[in-house]
């Protein structure tokens, strides 16, 4: 199985380099960073190009890992016809594929994926979809060389996995990164809060978020909710959030 | 070093098994629920009461593992005088003990406990602060019977430590409920998130949260985004939290 690589960025980086731990054959890599482009190709042990016409023919899969608006623009006029083209995007639907080949997939990688951090592959949910049996039953192999975790999942149903992934993830760093400046400007280390933040995700793990809600809000202490509202006084946005996600967890129990 | 703890909750509870497992002795269960007191009594080897004149008066530690309106209630024409009252409370001051005691302190797990979890108590970080460098000792002796990560922390840097947690524990999971809730609509396991749970964690305790954020708002996807906030017509408080968090983590970048 070959492979050519369409983007440079932190889900080419790992989905790169996790194939070629594999031995599945990166045969190029395309991009228009070039030194970063260079660089991940020489980690793969392929070529490099920034040129779309340059771009090989004769591979098994090309792998769009690439921002979604980059999509149409890097597929347009490319020599990539009706070979198997796959997206790795949670939120855009399969059908966009269906304007540029015959042969097309989506393959998601659910997971937060970064650069400076390794990651092993082989526990990622992989959530694949193909246009036919036949792409699907490819895609499925190719997925299992590097996860123990694949899932059939369609466009309607990825794109609330991807919705439900923000929530988790991404708001959920950014909580990480309010508690880390309040803390900050206390001059406390960060890493007081780490066991709090391991044993919050570790929880959940066994029992449903809901179970296990603690704190001011679920107990209904409008005293401690007070107190901290004003002590954000200096922050109005997080102020808000703390009242907005408050008022949510008090609805919810 | 004999205990009488005051409170029959979550903390009580993590907190008496643990000192009972490294063979602190408790002497005594109060608490207003005579089941649950009795239960946990029987789990401390103890007696329970919920009659606050029974509480015994020859402990070294009385420990207010209650909320924090019940503190005064309980000390309040208690025979509890001049021994040496600890509450475990993240916002409340430690001089509002002042009134009931001349010995006094404040031991807070910096932690989520809930009754249905075990916790393994030697890696939660214990704030202690106490009235005088003689309790402080007493204090952090005991506290270093349970846990290898005790700080001397004042009231002020404990609120602090609480607000933060508040963000960094409660709200993330009710971030995790909200991913629940919407993978349970489209009939989707919840399993699925877990490994990005875990891995969102994991990562903060490499690097700082700001450095690794993903996701379409650091990325400025607006178009993602609006899908999002379509696809939570339905829940109006979280297309609120979805533009909140996705404006804040715009702006912190």
């Amino acid at each position: 199985m070959r492979i050519v690589l369409l983007g440079t960025g932190n889900l080419a980086t790992r989905l790169g380099l996790a194939f070629h731990a594999k031995e599945v054959e990166i045969i190029q890599v395309f991009g228009r960073n070039e030194s970063i482009g260079v660089h991940l190709s020489k980690q793969l042990g392929c070529s490099f190009t920034s040129l779309k016409q340059e771009i090989k023919t004769d591979a098994d899969f090309y792998f769009l890992a690439v921002t979604e608006e980059a999509i149409p623009e890097i597929l347009i006029n490319s020599p990539i016809s009706n070979q198997l083209i796959i997206h790795t995007s949670g939120s855009v639907s399969m059908e966009m594929l269906a304007a540029f080949s015959i042969n097309y997939g989506v393959f998601y990688p659910l997971q937060t994926l970064s650069k400076q951090k390794e990651v092993d592959f082989s526990t990622i949910p992989i959530c694949i979809e193909a246009n036919s049996t036949d792409n699907l039953k490819k895609l499925n192999e190719l997925a299992y060389l590097i996860s123990g975790q694949v899932f059939h999942i369609d466009s309607a149903k990825r794109r609330q996995l991807h919705l439900a992934a923000v929530f988790v993830c991404n708001f959920v760093n950014h909580l990480y990164s309010i508690g880390a400046h309040l803390l900050q400007d206390q001059n406390l280390d960060f890493d007081i809060l780490k066991p709090l933040i391991l044993e919050t995700a570790q929880k959940v793990m066994t029992f449903p978020p809901e179970e296990v809600q603690t704190g001011p809000a679920v107990r209904g202490n409008e005293a401690i909710m007070e107190i901290h509202l004003k002590m954000l006084e200096q922050y109005p946005e997080w102020q808000n959030i703390y009242s907005l996600i408050s008022q949510d967890i008090k609805q919810l129990q």
